[in-house]
């Protein structure tokens, strides 16, 4: 597709954004760096900013996505709890789910969108 | 419902938000209000905010979404096109059908936040 459509999905919790694509993709990076600033690095974002997405979720939801850990060789890192894998996956279904539904109207706006 | 949990919609063109929940509410109080500048007002936004997101919108379809009318009593004013009118309803019946189809899983993240 030469043109570059897609849909975002954002999940309110009053005016914060509980999880959204940045979030989402935020998360995955944690898993994969074990860190939140190396997650946040990865992603061409502050520490600060990195930080910042990590508080706003684990406070919007019942329970911590992501837990630091002290200490260590490496001072320390942060995992995804299994709370934030459930989360994450359903999530990223979610996401499938709703890109399915509207494919055909995605095909529709998209032929009205300029090349 | 005590939470807001809602899902928000936005289709990329390239980098550029050819139509979401923003633009689309501009376009609905262009056609209220008949002028750019008194639909933003009303929507609390600066009159270039306003203009800049017509203008976003113009240029990343085929045809223009809203068009200015020169002169008159007032100084002009602006409508929202037959194309724009179409662009709209489409934007619309997607965000009611995605929201639909992911009705279930709205429940289940609404679930996991904190009250």
């Amino acid at each position: 597709m030469s043109k570059a459509v897609s849909i975002k999905i954002r999940f309110y919790n009053y005016d914060v954004v509980a999880i959204g694509p940045g979030k989402a993709d935020l998360l995955e990076a944690v898993q994969q760096y074990g860190s939140i600033s190396a997650a946040g690095r990865a992603m061409g974002m502050s520490y600060k900013r990195a930080w910042d997405l990590v508080n706003a979720m684990n406070s919007s939801f019942n329970k911590p996505l992501v837990e630091t850990i002290k200490g260590g060789a490496h001072g320390g890192g942060a995992v995804v709890t299994t709370f934030g894998q459930s989360v994450l996956g359903l999530y990223r279904q979610i996401e499938q789910k709703s890109a399915k539904s509207v494919e055909h109207d995605l095909a529709a706006i998209s032929k009205l969108l300029k090349p």
